[in-house]
This record gives C-alpha cells, structure tokens and sequence, in this order.
C-alpha cells in the first residue's frame, strides 16, 4: 500500500482525495494538510476515510509513513513545497504549471538529479479515453506523417476576475494544457508560436490585463504545423477537441456528453451538449493518471509525464505571451532557460 | 430522341415531366393528358416547354409520334390504360401500384408476353442513393449472409381522409413501397408476413377503415427475418431508413437533410430535420428512375423494375392486410395468383 | 455501513464484488460464498479485501453481522436461495431472471409480503445512461403519447452451446433484459407477443433447441407497438439500442465505444466499433444498481426494480416462447400465474 | 430567353454548359469560344445542344444576339476579357479570380461605373447549401456576435506542378474561395493577416516556389478572428469545413457524401468518405450561381457576388503573401489599391 499526503484541499486536492480513495488500487490518502479547512470540507474527507488532516503540510512532509504527496496548493507555492517534497525524499506528483517562472521550474529540475524521487506533472488530459486514442493513431502510423495538428479548447464559462489576475494569463492557465496535448499528440517540440487574441467575452478580463479568446499556431520541428483555438466561455459546454491529419489520414476526436441519446422532433434533431465541467469530463483522467503514478513508484518506472513536460509547455506558453504583446511570432529559443 | 406522352397531371405526373425536360437526356415530353386541368397545371406545364395538352389519354397511344407513355392517373386506371398502351405499342412506366388486383396485374403481365413492349414499375426508392448503397452493400457481400433486415418509414403527414378510403389501405398504398424495399436490398423474396397496427395519429383514419401506424414481420425465402415500421405521421419529417444485418456486420442507412449545419447551444446540440417532403428527398430518383427506363428503351435493355416486381408487392400487401384482419401469419401462397 | 454477503463468485458475483468495494459507498462486502473456487478467483476476491470465503451459502443467510445478500448463483438456485434469505430476513439483490417458472417467482412473491425484506432484481440496464436517458425522455413527455418502441439487442458472441442448454432459451435468457426495457422504457404492460425467429447463426443452437435470432413484436395496454429485434452474434460488438417514437417527436439511443476517434483515409471515415462486452459496457450500470439497493436498505426506500418486475418479464417470456412454438400471437393472460 | 456565351471550354467552361443547359430555367448557351478545341470537347458540347463554336471569343462579344458572357478563360486574360466585354454591354460572369494584380481589378472595377452592366465573380462555394446554411446562421443571429471563425480547405490532390507555377501560388489559386467564406460568413472585412506554411505534401511544389500546406489567421474588423487551414492533398477527399462561434453558440457544417450508408463490421463503424472531386461536391452551386446570376440580368437586381468582392479575396491573398514571404502580420491596408 502506497500511503498518500495531499498537501491543499481545495477543489483538485478533493478529486484526487476522492479518486484515490475510491478507485485507485494499493494507495490510500493517509493524510491532508489545508492551512483553511471549512467545516465542510472536513466533513468530506473524512466521509472519505482519511484518518488525519493537519494545517501545515510540513508535517507530512516530516512523516516517514507518507511515501508520496500530491502538491495541489496554490501555483505560487508548487515549486517552494516541490522542492522540499524533494529534500525530504518523497516522491511527488504536482499540480500544473508547476511555477510561471523558467528559473523556479528548473530549481526543481536540479533537484531532481540523482534525487530517485519519482517527479509527475498534472496534465491530466493524456491520461483522458479520447486525446489518448488520437495519440495512439498518430503514434501508430494511421495518418502516416503528420502536417497540421488543430486544438479546440473553451471553457464552459470564465472563472472570476479575481482568479484572472494571479492566474497567470490565459497561456499559462487555460492553453498550456494544449500546448502539452501539442506535444504529446504529436511527439515532436515547438519551434515557434505566434498568437493573436482579444477580450470578446467579458471586458473585465480585458481590464484585468487578460485577452478570452486566442488562436495560436505553432511551428513544430518536423515542419509540421499546429493551430490552437481558445474561448474562455462556450455556452454549449466544456468544448475539447483534437483533429490530426497527415499524410495518410486524418484522426479527429470530439466532445463526451451524458448520454448518447438523440430527439428528433419539430424543432430540429437534437443530440446532448457537451459535459459542462471538467470535473465530469476528466474524472476516468483523474483516476488514471494518478492510477500510473502510484505504478511507477511501486514498480520503479519513469514517470508518464516528467518535470521536463512541465517546463516545455511554461516555455511554450510564456512565448505565446511575448508573441501576443509583441505582435510578431517569437522561437522557443527566445525563452531563456 | 425519345417522345414521352404522360398520361396525368397531377402531383406525380408534374414531377415526372418537369424531371425529364429539365435532367433526363434524349428524351422530350411531347404531350400530356389531363381531363381535368387547372389554368395553373396548364401554365406550368408551357412553362416546362411541352408543346400539347390533351384531354383523353388516347389521343396519346393514337400518336405515333409518341414511343412511351408514363402512366400518372389515378391507381384504379393503371391497369386498363397498361393495357390499351401495350396494344398500341407503347413503351409504359406505370406509376405504383398497377392495381390493387392480382387478377388485373396478371392481365397486364399476359398482355406484355412476346409484346416487345418495355414495362416498368415506378418504385422510384431502388433509384434512391442511400437506398442503392444498401443494396450494392450487400450484394457484394460486405455483411456476408443477411440475417436481419429493418426498414423503417413514416410519412410527415396523413394524408387527407378522403384519400386514405381510396388507397387500398396502408399496406397498399404506403407500405408497399418497404415491401418492394425488402425485396430489393434482401435479393430475395418473401414467403410469409405477420402485421400488427392501429390507430394512433388519427381516430378518422380508423373510421375510415384503415390503420395508421403498423410494425410488420416478413420471413423471407433465405430464411432470413425482416421487419418493417410505419407510420403515417413523423413530425420530424419524413423517416426512410434501412438496416439490413449480417454474419459479416451491418449496413445501415438513414434521412437526408437539407444542409449538413448543427447547431451547438445552450439547448443541445442540433442538426437539420430530415427532409419534409418526398418530393425533395426523392428527386433525384425521380430523375435516375426514368433516365434508366429511357436507357432501356433506345438500348433494348431489361427493365430495372418490371411487372413481377410490380405483382409481388401487391401480393405481399395483401397477405398483410390479411393477415391484420385475421390476426396470424399468412403465407404468400395464400394469396391466390 | 451495510454490510454485504455475495452468493456465488462466477462472473457476475465477482462484478458486483468488485464494484461494490470500488465504488459503492457506505458498504462492504464481509463474505463471499462459492462451492467451486479456483485458486485465482481466491486470490483476486481476497485483493479486493473481502475477509471471508465461504463454501456454503448459509454460513451468509445464519451470519447475524449481514444485511444483504446478492444472489449470484445459477438461475436454478435463485429461487429457493431468495425463500431461505428472505426467511434468514436478509435483503436481497437477485441477478435475473428469479426463476424460469411463474410458480416460483410467485412463492418468492408471497414470501416477501410483510416480510420487510428489500427484494431488488437485477435488471441492470435500467441503470444504464442510454437507457435511463431515453426513458426520461418518455416520462418527461418530450415526445408525447408513445407510438412505436423498438429495441435492438445484439450480443458480440453467442454462449457455449452447453450453456444455451441450461439457459431457459433465448427468451428467458437474452431477451428478457429487452422486455424489461420495453416495460421500462414505455412505463407500460405488455398484452400480447408475437415472435419469429431462426437458426441463422450457429447450427449448434438449433440442435440445442434454440433459436440465435429473433423478432418480437408486442402490443402494449396503451394501443403502442413495440418490437425487439436480437441476435446472438454481432461481429461488430455488443449492438443495444433503442428508439422510442411517438406524437411530438422520437428518442433514440445508440452504442458506447471506448473513445470517439474517427480516422479519415483512403479507405472511408471509420469510427470506433461498440464496447464489445456487457462488462465493460454496463460496468456504471452495475455500480449504479447496487446503490440504490443500498440507498433502499439504509433509507428505507422501495427498491427500484421489484419482483413484479422480475415476473412481468418471464411472463412475457414465456407468452414469446409459446407464440414462437405454436406460430401465432399469444397474449400475457393465457400464460397462468 | 437569356442568351448566353461561354469564353473558354476548359473544364469549368463544360461544367457552366452543361449545367446551364441541363438545370437553368430562361437561359440558353448560344455560344462557345474556344481557340483549341479537341474533337471530344467539340462533340461533348454539340451534344448538349449548343449551337455555335468560334475560335475567337472576340465573335461573342460582337454577336448582338448575346445577353451575357461568361469568361472562364485563363486567368491572365480575365481582366481584358471583362474590360472588353463590359465596352461591349455584355453582361459578365467572371470566373475568380478576376486578376492576381490590384490594378487591373481597378480598371474592371472602374470600366463597370455607370455601365449598367451586370457583373458576377465566381465565388461558387458561396451558393453551396451547407456554407448557405452557416451563413444563415449567422446572419439570423443564432451564435449571437461571432468570436472565432475557423475555415477547412484542403483538395483531394494537387495540381500539377505546371499549374502550380501560373497559380499566383497557394493564396490567390486555392485559400481565395477561403478568404471569400471569411467575408462571407462573417459578414464583415478583415483587417489583417498571419500566414504560416510548409512544404508536406510534394517537394516539387516547393521548388516550384509556393506552399502546400497553410494557416492563415485573420483579424476582422469586429474583433473577431479568423483560422483557416489548408492542404493541397487529403487523401480521404475534399475536405470543407467551417465553425462559426460566437456568444449564443456554434454552427458548424461538415462534408457531403454520395450517400449516408454506414458500415459496422469487425473493422469499426465506416461512412463514406467525402465527395472527391469539387464538380460533384459544389455542383448543385455551379447551377446556383449561374441561375442568380440569370435574375439579376432578367430582373435587374444587384449580383450576389461582385468586383468589390472579387477584389477583396485578391487584396487579402496578397497580404497573406506578404505575410509569408515577411514573416509577420500583414495589415490589409499595407496592399495598395
């Protein structure tokens, strides 16, 4: 049994609580560390089973009994906490970006060296049934070579403003899930990104210094291009789709719904809308990303997705910021590392 | 050039020459013949360019002018005018069905031997491009032995009541064409049929002596089951589908739509109704169904519809409608020839 | 915390013992009991954490610290097993179908009178997403008066002949699930069934005295017609749909696959084939039916799928057996209770 | 009766024939001009009906019997054609583009001021029932204000590379029908351009000195932006596709088949893949086009489809040109007029 300390029990730390407790084999949150614990989220997680919750997550940190801590507090904290998970020689899954900055990023990468601490990054949509099957088309050949990758992804609804500010922009919180999904759908790194975006949603995420919608295209090194589009609010739902065409095909995947059914009557033939919330979408995701992690510390394998992972996508995203404000296409190797 | 005279102005004969002048090659209508026609009939049919309107349809058979005739009258005519047409030498489209009776579709039969004469049935749906890629599917075997087959069709509104006491009742005048369907996408031929139904759109249907909605159950030489839906109103428009299923898999067909659009939404995800009407779903086979009739006559080629096939769904119409009234499976033999 | 004694620990009772300690919250299974056991399903019921494997079943029914027992026997036992549980005043949760024969289920039936026993059957595709969705569908009146019903059930592969032997036929076996959804779906009772069916797939069934496809076309109370089409074999996998039809319009459901990647070539737009099997297509299905059988017990609730209609579907069972056997409609009250 | 003259029998001067004289009510093809004419050309286009073939189309524009012309010649020879036709008070159909070069553009346009002549460029696709119907969409408001359009355009094969070099390159030969959508669908102009591209497909198209594969990203002059993604090979068909998405919602338009059927065997669950070749996917707006363009003439209404955006398509090309070749975002007013 693999035990488990989730530092943060905001509302990823509480999916992964849940997950783990419920659906992922020979693990078992042990403990939780959340420096403001509502009286019912207390009661959640105890409903959950896990024997103690503390304040401060130094404590599981110092505890020999924890094996792994899944980092799931704010990003500002992510490389700090990281970096001490480290010393204290627990493996640790962390929660993305693991920090805005290249230098912070690469501290951990440092520690890491030689450390034998299994070190995963929470990009959860690899792990998910369907950006894993049009991976798998590309990986096994079905589109031969491949020459324009195209993400669509828009969120159900904006979060606060409030959240817009410390969140980093747009690249660093929303699209650098599809900058990874970029890299991993294709297998290939980025060269260069040059985006365009505007505040079309909501004027205050304009005034917070943010843009809402985006369209990036990305230069990969094979020659092969890419194109991401954003919106941070789709009426219809969490919008999530890949189309990869090569040379030799074309595979495309599309939106989950509740169910499949279709009624057709006077006003039209009318399928579901998407999963509106990320939580439904990615649950199976939730579960087996950390399902492999644990696998990894047990049977000592290289994790799926690597502090390396983690740092591509700030870099790509930190581009895609220059790019915007320099309205001009930047090379990844204008990021200093 | 072949000269078409076209006995009929109403909906269907309309349909036929406004067809022909406009997308069949080498063939003209040179006439039409009408009783009784409105001033509109009369100005769309100058309009489509045909030089002459008669009263009596044998005006018609007297020209020898004339090479063949299409046959649009009312159903009670089809048979006598079949005759007189395959006398005066004529080649003859007949619309469906030649007669409600075995007796009178024989007496055409009898008369069409050694007569030279090219006859075919108008079961315009074996013309049809989703139709016709089931059969081809399954002929060239690509669900290996059919097992199963499905038709499903419903009408976007009942016809008015008046019409439904003349129409031989749903078997004979909607159904056959499913019949003619099962006939033509199996290969094979019927040996038996069970039909339940009721009244459910429309209580003045029942008044009328007929049914409205009805699931028919056909066993079919091969050994093979079919089973056949119908309903006389879909208010989604007009349902044609097919289904036939295999030791090797299945093929499936479903409704054309006017446009591909969906619209995604706050309310679902919604595509196009199926087409309203049969005759935007159907022109096309419209066209394809005597372009290949003209074929047959200038190359002295079979008929791709003939009299038998024109007697068989009659007969299995009325072992159907047999079998509702006497409540049990009838056998094709039961019905005499 | 209810706790939780499964009787028989073949496919299915390993199912719901996996389930139940996965994902059911607030319940255990404390016991399993199995005459036959391997040593690998020794060993996989133990890594779930079951503390206690039984030979005897009624070491479960005398076991004072067991709320509910599961009945995951074979079909033969699932009756008396049902008297002595109910007896031993255990809940029970009985995999269908109770019984083949009418009498038993009705002892069953007056054993649970007053007795304050949960008796929950095991009809797990009522729980199912589709399904639930289309019936919702009905009962939310988006389509109006129901007209037409139609269900599709189509098994990937048929069992071993020795077990269609034993199965009670593919009446009481297969199609029983589709009776049950007909009343399900329709919120109706069935009056009369007709039935036709073959050997079209396996010679070895018919040899065995079954039948491996079949159409079933059914009356219901309202006036609405219903009709099942089954096969035990569909290459393409595990095939269940449904279509409800009615006044304002149709709701139909299709297949699960394992993701929705569709591949563009040169060969046609192809996408993934239905789940294959019934475990890995119902798996929320059985997760979702034994809590509420849980939420039953701890809250007091009447249980969602009650013995009647576990009787209602082998009684129309039966009525498809003899209809197939004597060629002719037969209705629910000439099969006595 | 309009009287028709078709400049240049190549391939789109057949299709306009044909189509004119198959499918459009009120107009006759009197005329064709053609300087190397094959026998198969001058047979195929007796056959239709047409009564008159001359070298020169020079004989047209002097016939005093011909209302209009169509110019599908080659097009370095638009522009004089038009300017010549225009002077002789013909009515013109112009095939895009009108010219590769502002300035000639400008002199059609100008040569048209107070002419009365009635002038159409052959933006087919704007007459194509699907992108009609996205375009209605819109326009009536159902995605509320549009936020992202994205555009998919890529050929069945490339043109030979003898074609490639007198194309004006991927942007003016293929992307213009793109740029046109983009304006069309959007019922606004755009402001700038980003190109990026790749030689993926045939090496000799880049020796030849163009692109093969592309996207080009737009701003529009509401904010809105724009993507769209081209390639000069798809092996599974031409693709055409366009989203449009906006505050209320999304309307999205897919590819036409040559029929619905759907296989579902052992090897997934295949559609047809899309029409192959652009006469069967757009000839439905061939015949559209020209019949708009038949009313504007008979009853003086305004074309659907003018210089203005005739020269917009060009002037974006251009930009998106100068994009590529500069490597930065091109603004539309930076290409003179």
């Amino acid at each position: 049994m693999t035990n488990i300390g989730i530092i943060g029990a905001g509302r990823i730390g509480k999916v992964h609580c849940e997950s783990i407790t419920r659906y992922v084999k020979g693990a078992a949150v042990t403990v939780m560390a959340e420096p403001f614990l509502t009286e019912e989220s207390e009661r959640a997680i105890k409903e959950l089973g896990v024997p103690k919750i503390v304040k401060d997550y130094k404590e599981i940190l110092a505890d020999k009994s924890v094996d792994a801590v899944l980092i799931c507090s704010s990003t500002d904290t992510h490389a700090a906490i990281s970096l001490e998970a480290i010393k204290a020689g627990k493996h640790v899954f962390c929660e993305k970006p693991v920090d805005h900055s290249i230098d912070k990023i690469m501290q951990v990468k440092k520690a890491l060296e030689g450390s034998g601490v299994k070190y995963q990054v929470g990009f959860n949509r690899r792990f998910d049934h369907n950006f894993a099957a049009v991976r798998k088309g590309v990986e096994d050949g079905r589109i031969g070579r491949l020459n324009l990758l195209k993400i669509c992804s828009r969120d159900p609804a904006a979060p606060p403003v409030s959240y817009i500010k410390v969140s980093g922009g747009i690249f660093l919180d929303m699209t650098i899930h599809d900058f990874d999904m970029v890299r991993y759908i294709s297998g290939d790194e980025v060269e260069s990104v040059y985006a365009v975006g505007g505040v079309l949603v909501d004027e205050e995420i304009g005034k917070a210094g943010d843009i809402d919608t985006a369209i990036i295209t990305l230069r990969l090194k094979s020659g092969a291009l890419a194109v991401i589009d954003n919106c941070r609010r789709s009426v219809y739902g969490y919008d999530q789709r890949a189309e990869a065409f090569g040379e030799k095909g074309q595979i495309a995947i599309s939106n989950d719904t509740a169910s499949n059914a279709v009624v057709s009557d006077a006003s039209g033939v009318t399928a579901e809308k998407p999963l509106l919330f990320f939580l439904e979408r990615y649950m199976q995701a939730y579960v087996s990303e950390v399902s492999q992690f644990i696998d990894c510390i047990v049977n000592d394998k290289p994790v799926p997705v690597g502090i390396d992972d983690g740092l591509q996508a700030v870099v790509i995203g930190l581009a895609a910021a220059k790019s915007l404000k320099e309205g001009r296409e930047v090379k990844l190797s204008e990021i200093s590392m």
